[in-house]
């Protein structure tokens, strides 16, 4: 049987390992390599589903651990899943929950990534067992327990395209001991996640998670290891280092170890810079809130750097600063004003115009590789 | 010279004072009955101007007081005038900017009209004399000197089709003889208002401003000085009353005061019982920011009564709650899950909603005055 969920790939730069493929899926193409904006809540923050849906964003990443939490994942399946639920026709990612689990519970994102161990399993991690993770709900405090199988199942009533099997997160700081067994941990893990997943597959993919921290050892042995097994793609995640640099120097060397006939995803990096070197690896997805992020904070994304709107100096510049759709109605003066003034109609258009900004840059990027230039 | 605005009578019904008409613009029709949504920072809150413009809103309400104070007239006339830069195609009015910082003054607007008169002129107003009244910047506390003739230019400035003359607002609790005092000010001011205005009429209108709080024989005298003078509409302010009841009762009386070849607008009134009760005293405008405020509490408003959709009521309705415009791309379950964690896509929708139900609203009213219904 053909799955349901395959890559193609269209072009190999002559140049690098930079590729430009295609990946099918049920609610549609993703034009790779390709940006994938990040609506948490079953909503790019700050923007209705409709609007996004008048850019080209080819696949939408959301976040298993707050819809889990709220609204559930019966209320979404209830609506016909998440698609109906939100208004998009188009391609949808979920992760499995465990990265909001853990680095809520070692502090802050970066902190977590940052840390020196000190924050482990305190606070909203009550357990990490063979089991799964035991968390409280960040709503109400309830216990709830997060397994393999559970986040599969609540994955499966999601009903997202490409579902993630649980991993577990480690701090930066961990003794190799430790960091193997968790290693270990997560290995059975996913491989428990893909038999959930295979007893009713539904038209859903799962991509494998390559842990293992900045150990290349531990991602040579992952990487071995989920390749034998049946998923429909990977994604990289897990602690890549402390530096932009660390990081690059990390995935450059992990990609070459995983197979090109399947799609690569690299979890939660955004940044141009980042971007642009790792695709020159090979990656061909990635998802990051740093766009919408910058866009609440009145940075705007350009061919020229970024531009920070709540800078005095765009008071009185008349032109639009935007071709993107909605925001180029709007000269960078008005933008700045409502900057000023606290409207949210700022996030708004900011947010449009760095979402729509990513998409025109990546189908730049497919473009050069096409061409042989990158 | 024709004026630039004018009143066009369709229809006096033949059961009430209610009546249909169209104010006639440069920037087009305001058929009237007709709600008013306010755009305090020129922008309805949450929600970008071209998604408003989808609907069917032909006077939108812009506060003197705030763009004064950002991105101050200068900028908005060096945009082409406020039309342009908040992209509104149709009319617009502003008014003074008087009555927020003397509500501010007060107090909130509640407190205001509702205070005991303890609270006046501290805080923000720092002096009122007969040239106009001195008060602090919210922005920067820097002092600012609004008088009748640098209000009328701010409008001038922003270029709206209908302005509003500066008018001295009253406590509610005020001896007869200073509230007599400050009436035969505020009439000084609209006439040095107008003066102002004539000077320069360019595209725009001017509205007299009825005060005269809650004692009828101030109203009378209002009414007949301020009709001798050449304005181009009528605008109902002040200090209202207590209640509800108390406010129709009063509007009741003062609307019969007025000739009936010219607009009559309720200032800051938006409540539907209100509404209805006044346009059948014949009133022809009203603005308040009442309708987008509840959007933003989750309240939805419906021919069945308020909807508050952050009850868990609606978590498992799967069909649409609104007809309005990208409202009714989504579910009941789905709005209310966007309310409960707090994304302010909730606000956007809602306010969509609202707006859209207030326009639809008052399409009915027309249509049962012409009918002779009402």
């Amino acid at each position: 049987m053909k799955n349901k969920i395959f890559f193609e790939l269209i072009h190999q730069s002559r140049r690098s390992r930079a590729r430009v493929g295609r990946i099918h899926t049920p609610h549609g193409v993703i034009e790779t390599p390709g940006f994938v904006p990040v609506a948490t809540n079953a909503t790019i923050k700050t923007v209705e589903s409709s609007l996004i849906n008048q850019l080209d964003v080819q696949l939408m990443f959301c976040n298993t651990y707050h819809l889990l939490l709220h609204p559930g994942p019966e209320v979404v399946a209830a609506a016909g899943g998440l698609h109906r639920f939100m208004n998009r026709p188009g391609p949808i990612i979920t992760d499995s929950g465990g990265f909001q689990v853990f680095s809520l519970a070692y502090g802050g994102v970066a902190d977590e990534l940052k840390s020196r161990g000190k924050k482990k399993s305190e606070g909203s991690v009550l357990r990490i067992t063979e089991d799964g993770v035991l968390f409280r709900s960040y709503r109400d405090g309830s216990p709830v327990l997060l397994t393999p199988e559970s986040s599969v199942q609540v994955q499966k009533s999601l009903g997202a395209d490409i579902i993630i099997p649980l991993d577990e997160l480690v701090p930066y700081h961990l003794d190799p001991r430790a960091l193997r067994r968790s290693l270990e941990r997560t290995h059975r893990w996913e491989e428990r996640s893909l038999i959930e997943h295979k007893n009713d597959p539904r038209e859903q993919a799962m991509y494998a998670v390559i842990p293992g921290s900045v150990d290349m050892s531990l991602r040579e042995r992952s990487c071995a290891y989920l390749q034998k097994l049946p998923f429909d793609g990977f994604a990289i995640g897990g602690s890549l280092g402390k530096t932009r640099e660390e990081m690059i120097a990390l995935v450059g060397q992990i990609v070459p170890l995983l197979s090109g006939d399947k799609p690569r995803h690299l979890l939660g990096i955004g940044d141009l810079p980042s971007l642009e070197a790792c695709i020159l690896f090979g990656i061909d997805t990635f998802d990051s809130a740093h766009p919408t992020k910058c866009a609440r904070h009145g940075i705007l994304f350009s061919d020229k750097g970024p531009i920070n709107l709540t800078r005095s100096y765009w008071k009185t510049v008349h032109e639009p600063v935007s071709d993107a759709p909605f925001c180029r109605e709007y000269s960078a003066s008005y933008l700045h004003h409502l900057f000023k003034t606290h409207e949210v109609a700022a996030h708004q258009l900011a947010t449009l115009h760095n979402v729509d900004y990513m998409m025109r840059f990546m189908r730049r990027v497919r473009e050069r590789i096409l061409a042989d230039e990158i």
